[in-house]
């Protein structure tokens, strides 16, 4: 049943064990919602657990009572609410049915929603899970600590890829402005995001160095070179943004090779042509600008393979 | 004098011809601050100018009206008000005291601003020349059309960081809202500052190929290799970041040889040392966290001396 977050607040103040969870995988969403909402009940009383089934990204460590953070338990829990944040489908969040008895209540953003809880809360108008929260906190009229401001402004800001992404509204700036005034900390978190480890600046180095230009400056290509440890996903996280955002390129490819599969990760990242319809047509998928696809091959049969396609493609689009 | 934002909006619509100017090296706010009144006032019908002494960064060449932007004229103008934005000493904007005859109105945020103009309007609470800018036009309660909206988004966005910058609060959010409502595109003009020359991500590539760590990882070092041309201040600038965001990185120390002067331009970024106190006993300056020095000497001299004074000066700090 779809509820109002005023309804949810009521539900989540008369309950007197709730467990809070949100998807794998998770982001700053995921996290700085849910220990807000924690933080939260634990100062009205409420007997409160986070469960996560899935290891916390080191990046967001500085995120008060993280370490609060259990994995789900093996035996099953009686709660008064289960409560499942910035996630859209039950199974998102890893956690077998079985693994509590209770209502259960999910506050999300996404416009896939599957109303899979008895009380459902989405807005799909908001960039974040942390947006919802915050105005049901605001509804409960009782003051926000500054720890609540910087784990919502976290939400809010990675969620909007620190306000530079389309889904950044006058909702946003707004969510932002008051959180500031709650205490939150912009510089601070902006600063603890953007520590890496070593071994990505060093990723970032050598992958760098393969950068190739094709198509009169329209096309940039990178590989990841077999040295860099290709197992860890996070380490070339965007990195397809540098050749992307070369003056003059409209697409960006990186090719990831993996020796044991004998296939290559083909990424794609564009300024303005479908890459969603090309990935699709080799095999794999993603969004208009964003997208990618795996293929069967060594590294020079892939690269020169899609980049003809490319090409053609550009050329069709009049690019 | 020092006036309100008020009193200067009612000077501007006063004036028949107006020539506006800002600041040489002219960042985000200095141009979308200046072309934002320009649009605003010729659309009062004002005969309105812009000068600026100097070359325009090609970065901002998305901005509405910045092909209108001249050279001050050898000749001089007689005009009603001569407006001098985002500066705080008339000898920033590189402009003669005898290209033009008139009233001089300053509109400034900088806390060392030298009053010299005849009206002053100065707000140094504010993140940026755009959000007092904003203010006006909010105050001539005529609506902000979308073209200036986005000159006053790229102003305030870039000023502080795009929201990471210290300076980032309440009224830097409560104003990008304002401006979102009224018509500006954060994603929009993200996507104009992020683009980058290709010469740009090959100079990233070949310095981060230079990456030390030292001091048992308190310490990272880069140097630009003499390939990378160095003449061009704008290709290094923010390199110093990646090394400084390393996870463990107390100080990042980027070295700049110059063969003809046989000196080495010496930049720090620090997490929490004062390197400002430190590059001062160099000879150099700068800010607490961001700082630098020209020292004479060959690259290897230089980079042994400098690091065992930062490792000395770290050790005292008890970092």
């Amino acid at each position: 049943m779809r509820v109002t977050s005023g309804d949810a607040l009521i539900e989540l103040l008369r309950a007197r064990t709730v467990v809070l969870t949100t998807h794998i995988n998770p982001d700053g969403d995921a996290l700085g919602s849910m220990i807000a909402l924690y933080l939260f009940l634990q100062s009205r009383s409420i007997q409160v657990q986070m469960w996560l089934d899935d290891n916390l990204p080191r990046m967001y460590s500085f995120l008060p009572e993280i370490e609060k953070i259990v994995r789900p338990p093996a035996s099953t829990l009686q709660v008064d609410l289960f409560v499942v944040l910035d996630a859209g489908d039950a199974s998102r969040t890893g956690i077998s049915a079985t693994s509590y008895r209770g209502r259960s209540l999910n506050i999300d953003h996404h416009l896939s929603n599957r109303d899979f809880a008895d009380l459902t809360v989405v807005d799909e108008t908001v960039a974040a899970t942390g947006v919802i929260i915050l105005r049901m906190l605001e509804e409960a009229d009782c003051g926000i600590s500054k720890q609540i401001a910087n784990c919502l402004y976290t939400a809010i800001a990675t969620d909007c890829g620190f306000f530079r992404y389309a889904n950044t509204d006058t909702q946003t700036f707004y969510a932002a402005a008051r959180l500031v005034s709650y205490g939150a900390e912009p510089n601070w978190i902006s600063e603890q995001l953007q520590v890496m480890p070593l071994s990505k600046i060093t990723a970032l180095s050598k992958v760098l160095d393969t950068l190739e230009v094709s198509g009169c400056g329209r096309v940039a290509l990178i590989e990841v070179p077999p040295e860099v440890n290709s197992s860890d996903v996070e380490d070339t996280e965007g990195f397809i943004d540098y050749p992307r955002n070369i003056f003059g390129v409209e697409v960006a490819i990186m090719f990831k090779p993996s020796k044991e599969k004998q296939t290559v990760k083909v990424s794609f990242r564009s300024k303005r042509l479908n890459v969603s319809d090309f990935a699709r047509s080799l095999g794999g998928g993603g969004h208009a600008r964003a997208a990618g696809c795996t293929l069967k091959g060594t590294l020079p049969e892939v690269k020169s393979m899609v980049l003809i396609r490319v090409l053609s493609a550009l050329r069709e689009a009049g690019l």
